[in-house]
């Protein structure tokens, strides 16, 4: 293990580099094309062959896919950005990498996940922003690693490196899960419903930061998450003259506005927490005109998949309920959903063993709560439904401003400590 | 026609002591028996013979009819104000009486119509309050004549007594009725659907008062009645625990809340003006219950009797959206209704003739805006439906204060006067 | 400790026998006279002093009092039903009944809380329910022992009667409060008011059945209690003409209808758990008439007294605003409150050793969860900030039915049990 | 007069050129820069003196301007299509024309106005589409002279033409009004503000089409314009993570919401047909965050000025109450108004008896009923205050599809047909 302990304080600079390198080239959600580039590269170059493209992914899943317009600007600027054209076209219309490192030994079947997409946020350009005073900040506008999926990638880069280098350090197999479009939970369960994870016995995944914002601490099994489904809502009605003849037109602002305040009572629910939110509603273009069309988002979530569910069959109830009241026609289509997901004791209390063993963290809580979704849970779900386990764990780092805020900025020491937690539990055959 | 006029002269008394009579013993809807039984028994010993009971009316076609146990008070409590048990019987469940004065001579069948009931209202027992100082305010607390309809009903008993007196004076017949339940709009169709104006050419009504606030005031035709249904809805969900289960309920309240606010935006028409109004909600029993019933009253109204009902589908619809919206029941139940009504302009022009030949009025306005409802438009309707013509007039009066009013009073000259118009129009043969 | 325990086997019957009694004469909130005086009476003929009357309460806290005339009439009743007139006056407007057993020891002060109300609910009177069958069903319709305070009374006359026959088996003082009002959390705050509590060291209070819902069962230490205040919001607007004249109408309904839908999304909070219920809305008299009046009860609860304030605060606001929207005047009244509560874990841990030691329980849990409110908090949140501690039980106990039906009954094996229970732990000093 | 009808049948294709070129390159409001040029080179060269800029307006009164940015677009395009830089720097930041001719004779001021500016829309540019199959059809995306304002101009221009070189067939003086931004009724009380009203007899304006869609139709007074007040709400509140701490968000989205269902119920008015609408409402920007900010455009109409502005205030007050509600802060600003209006019917019979004498129209209708808004109402009632007089008229045309869609078209024949109508009124001395 020592081995592996040195290597990693060895590529710890690596670490920090590759951070750096996708911080600085920031992507969102289904747009990751030079990140998906430079996973490939690195990948491909330490000599470990990896997948690129829609062989990844079962397509009808992935959710809020954008336009194909969009999807070709994020191919132009990243070969704007250095990558070859025939990368690009391997990886087609869908970012993300997956591998797999054999040891050549019987063991178990390891999963490592890494979400790789950015916000879409332009970083903040100040004087006291790191990113920006060390020249790393995005030059993508609207794209701003504000997550720190850039550090997960990194992490995911060098237990790579580390694990090829060193087959004969584990048994078993390793699978590296490269995700895009975690954010808005929309790329998760594409590549969970692939097939991908159904020869997994232990899925590892993890968050730095969060509630974690000491460096040295690790949570070994976070929990509470949040099942969530998100809908978006449009209403069809009809326009007309609001003075010369109201008569005639179909109310879908008003069908929008009842919806938004009926959907609130849904949340009490004694079965568990939940949460409705209209986050956007969108409706009509001058004021003398019926608004004939309307738009809504709007999410709900609980602590189970199946109060989620049926939260969100509650919720296109009371859409549906309003487009009759105005006589306008509804439709709603789920753009991103997670369940809930709960890591499992027996692989905690294995993941606190070996940090205390080899003395990995400065401080150990087991349990964590999210308090909000990933769509990891997709992965964990299907790991668990075939008798495997799973934890998503915390690493601690100082973090300079709070997640998804333009100045958001992270301690890297916490790269080498999440890479060494994630392969000494992999060494040690948990 | 001289010894008309000094009839009702000679009978301005009665007409006063009439009015008083049935002022003192206000009745409300459908529980006019002594009322009733004072009509039958004058008209009687005058020689015209009446009809009571169900006879009268089309009963499928009677409005929001109280329980049982209310009528069976109402009989009891006039039975102890002295009607004989016998005329009780032969009324039976339905209040109101109807009459034909036969001249004995071809000619014209007019129908004269006299609303009978009194407001759910408790009279002003104040010492500015005639009715009080005079001895003849209500003693039927929760029953008060506040619209002048005690007035109407003596009006039609010396219409009676001298047409009955002076068969001479006028050619073909005259129908007289006596309806009950004209609040709330719920009598009038039942006495339309019996037939008893199949053979009528023409109607003459009207009203004290109103928008004729002088004595010596005559508005010959007044339009602009409000077509209108009034519906009953009643939401049924489901009672849970507020704190410990409220998934468990299916909340009433709130449905009726919602379709509360979201039926008002139908009102805006450019065909016509339109009314709507949720003049009741009542909801719940305690606070820490989800509400599992919601009853509302909502009347809509429109110029015309098309525009009125689809304004009350409209209405229907809203309601039924609002019970999908919560998950609950919905029943919805017209209690009263009025058709939409124009008197006829030939019509008009004849009682203004008859009003300037005789030197009838003081001021004469043509035509009058009601700006309410009054179900004498089903009765309007079907005269003018089998070719027949109609008029409402409104009478001068001076008021005390305005109907509807606990301290509503009015001044009795107004009997004379509207008494000489509608015998002198049909002593006119107009 | 063997003493005790034969005593109470020798009063189960006459504790079966109370209970009885108090179900067959149930009382509502406020209004319990006749078991007032059958608690006082019993006190007095076994020897243990005690005080009836205003004396208990700080009258300004006593929540939603009933008008002048149902107390009147409240009053009446008892005295038919047997308790004389003295001992009405004794107890004047304030029912609920304290007294106090001093073992001339130096010693602990313990106070023992017993609800004594019933529901507000008729009882079921069909063949299988056991009270109507054995004939101890209520006699006072509207009023039903449906929640089982009638037992928790039962079982504090007992607890009397032997603490006071064997003084020498514990030290210090035992305080009995038997408190009124406890359905809608109206009486508890204002007998903590009066200072009562103010030299308690150990609160012992509990409900029979609940989430403890077989013979048998102890819960040691209830917490989950929702602090919770219920208002009453009146809504004071002006009414109009429907038709005639909407625009001089001030529409209370509407506001109140407004206010209803624009509470609930108050309840998401990530701080703890919260509810809201419209629980009433009445509105109105009749449909063509603009309301002038609206009345609704609201109730929010939350997780500590502190959200709860917050809660209540936020949901006046929203009155307000309502009322604001249609210019209407608005008043809101708090009717009742609770506190959120937690037991003590040192009392609990207590608890749980003296039920072991003499194997007073077939299953012990250590803690449970309400769920719901219970005034009682108000009581123990007093005892622990003078540093004393308290614990709210869960007397395992099967039941006929849920509570608060019309068909609720227990088992009363239960009454032994909790009395058993809570004379072990005066004993033992804990 | 015959020389004034000559020279109207001699200008008829200059007039349908000018209209065709303004239609070709539609500008809409407070973006007239081409269209301001083309009227002040016209009206010089045939020796017209006019005045442009800020000089024509009272700035303050200036309703929904654009942004800067816009404007410069506009002058930028303007200059691209070929208008001299020192024309668009005295156009400076306003359009619009003014001009004056003096016949040199005393007599009355009349006004002319005409409104120049093009909607918001994209014209049709399809086979039967006739300003596309004669290629006349706007190159400027997004603007589109889809209500005949093109017509209107060319009107102007041509009336201005003949009386200048007819000063000896009229007395008096003749002022006329180019005037921009009469779409969403806010260029015209700027000007009418500016004081060049103050001295003026007579007003004549007028719409080509509307309700008079025959050819040869005049409608000569109309009248039923709705005053109007269009306002936008800006709701401003504080986003927080939906899922994680909704307590700390203010919801802007639901404040709006509640406002949009809570303005209805204001249109309800006996005084007089009234209108509501909530055109738009747009608010958020993602599905997980509490939504911060919300704007909605709301427009009231009444039949008279007072009754809008008290409907103006109503509505006011409902988006504060709402605003209210949410503990959002709110900002509401007038961004278009309009007066009612009626014009003289002094006036109107004097119209009708020019068109009669010269036999100009194949058939007059006195009066017309508008049913919507149009701003020239400032003018009117400036006008009228000091005890002129005016009218608006509508002149009939056969259309192609109805005003405001992108396929209207019209018949040039209304060009010269309106044009004769103003020439013969003002050579009457009317």
């Amino acid at each position: 293990m020592e081995r592996i302990f040195s290597a990693v304080q060895a590529y710890a600079d690596e670490a920090s580099k590759l951070r750096r390198d996708f911080h600085k080239f920031a992507e969102d959600a289904w747009c990751e094309y030079r990140t998906t580039a430079q996973i490939a590269q690195y990948l491909r170059r330490i000599g470990v062959p990896c997948k690129l493209g829609v062989g990844n992914m079962a397509e009808q899943f992935a959710y809020n896919r954008p336009e194909k317009e969009k999807l070709e600007k994020a191919k132009k600027r990243a070969e704007e950005q250095g990558v070859p054209k025939a990368l690009i076209e391997e990886i087609g219309d869908f970012t993300g990498v997956t591998a797999v490192i054999d040891s050549g030994k019987p063991g178990k079947t390891y999963a490592l996940r890494f979400d790789i997409d950015a916000l879409t946020l332009t970083e903040s350009k100040t004087g006291s922003h790191r990113p920006w005073t060390e020249g790393f900040a995005s030059v993508n506008d609207g794209a701003c690693h504000a997550c720190g999926h850039d550090g997960h990638t990194a992490i995911g880069l060098i237990c790579a490196r580390i694990l090829n280098e060193n087959k004969d350090s584990f048994c078993g197999k390793v699978k590296l899960v490269f995700q895009p479009a975690e954010e808005g939970v929309c790329g998760a369960r594409a590549m969970m419903e692939s097939g991908f994870f159904d020869d997994v016995d232990v899925l590892l995944s993890g968050h730095i930061g969060l509630n974690a914002k000491e460096n040295g601490l690790l949570v070994a099994n976070t929990g509470g998450f949040f099942a969530t489904a998100k809908q978006k809502v449009v209403f069809k009605g009809k326009s007309a003259h609001a003075a010369a003849a109201p008569e005639r037109g179909k109310n879908a602002l008003l069908a929008a506005a009842s919806a938004a305040l009926n959907v609130y009572p849904l949340v009490q629910d004694s079965r568990g927490m939940a949460r409705v939110n209209v986050g956007t509603l969108h409706a009509g273009t001058v004021a003398n005109v019926i608004p004939e069309r309307a738009e809504m988002k709007i999410e709900g979530r609980a602590m189970t998949t199946e109060l989620c569910d049926e939260l969100s069959d509650n919720i296109k109830r009371v859409c549906e309920a309003a487009a009759m009241m105005y006589g306008v026609q509804v439709e709603t289509t789920v753009f991103g959903a997670a369940m809930g997901a709960n890591g499992d004791e027996s692989l905690e209390k294995k993941l606190c063993a070996v940090a205390r063993k080899y003395n990995l963290a400065e401080k150990i809580k087991e349990k964590g709560v999210f308090g909000a979704s990933e769509d990891v849970s997709w992965m964990m779900d299907a790991v668990q439904k075939r008798g495997g386990v799973a934890c998503y764990m915390m690493w601690g780092t100082e973090l300079a401003e709070a997640h998804h805020n333009s100045m958001f900025d992270f301690d890297e020491k916490v790269l080498p400590f999440a890479i060494k937690i994630l392969l000494a539990a992999i060494c040690e055959g948990i």
